[in-house]
């Protein structure tokens, strides 16, 4: 009997706290414009959250996609930023759906890049498992 | 006494699950920019979402308002774009504020679209009772 | 034993109303574009939510950050409806790593504004905590 008390409050503290107990946080943030400018402010961005919150404490997920794109081709403006992004912890995700829209292959991408098939996919799904969604 | 039991179960569990139980993805989608090339790319972003998720499995919902009033206006260039985005499921929605501000009239707004009294309060509400938010 | 019964279904109940028992909707808006337009729209939208949601409703944080922090100048053509939003109730915040990078001061930005350390961590604790997200 006891036991059966026990997990039913395990479940139910389980169930107050699914939201609130990640202990990393966890953000997507979403690069879909042409502009260098926007590419060097999200960068900068999830620099700054590394920063605030320790990069130990947070998982940023950048997914570049549609005019965005850009950000992730090797000869990029940002390359060398995308590089130390990745090396500091961070993800960063190409979208092959634009890459298909747009004749890229992998060769054309910063080897630091990962792949998502959808950006929007990604960054919807990301949301609603708990992550926070930044866009520069 | 067992159904009593099995009553907090369920109970236990439908909290664990409030924030997962949707068996559809739901993406409310801003348009607020007086730019037809945000107005291709959020049309594209919401049928890659259709194409990903599948259509059945994932309800949009696109809110023009301010400067982003002019992708519903019937003469718009997206026009015909509009109307197969909403013959394909999606909901189509343009902010009144914004056209009491602008003095247009829904003689002036594409039929297949639909009014929402305020589009920030629309957007706002949507992501509140759990949809992601996707701002092109 | 009906006291236990009573509070497992109190904490069942916590767990399951969680996401939803705030009583006032909660926004925080981004403003990072170095765009008097944007800084327009953003007031504007603040307002919107304002009046579509009663002013008593609805907490608003308004975020300035990157090429935003304009908006907080002194001298920025929007300082006085900033000041007129502070009033209303708003809360307008301008990020202090922008204002470091930009060699600005406090003396450079709007009395009616605050301050946070980082525009980024602040839009995306809020959002962590329940608050929606807009990005004008």
């Amino acid at each position: 009997m006891k036991r059966v008390f026990a997990a039913l409050i395990v479940t139910a503290l389980l169930g107050a706290g699914a939201a609130q107990a990640q202990t990393k946080t966890r953000v997507v943030m979403q690069v879909s414009d042409a502009d260098s400018g926007k590419w060097n402010l999200a960068l900068g961005n999830a620099r700054n959250l590394q920063k605030g919150l320790g990069a130990a404490n947070v998982d940023i997920e950048i997914v570049a996609y549609g005019p965005g794109i850009g950000m992730l081709k090797s000869d990029s403006s940002v390359a060398a930023n995308v590089r130390e992004a990745v090396a500091s912890g961070m993800t960063v995700n190409a979208c092959e759906n634009t890459m298909a829209a747009l004749k890229l292959s992998k060769a054309d991408i910063n080897p630091a890049a990962g792949y998502v098939p959808s950006g929007v996919v990604e960054i919807v799904q990301k949301q609603q498992s708990g992550y926070a969604y930044l866009r520069p």
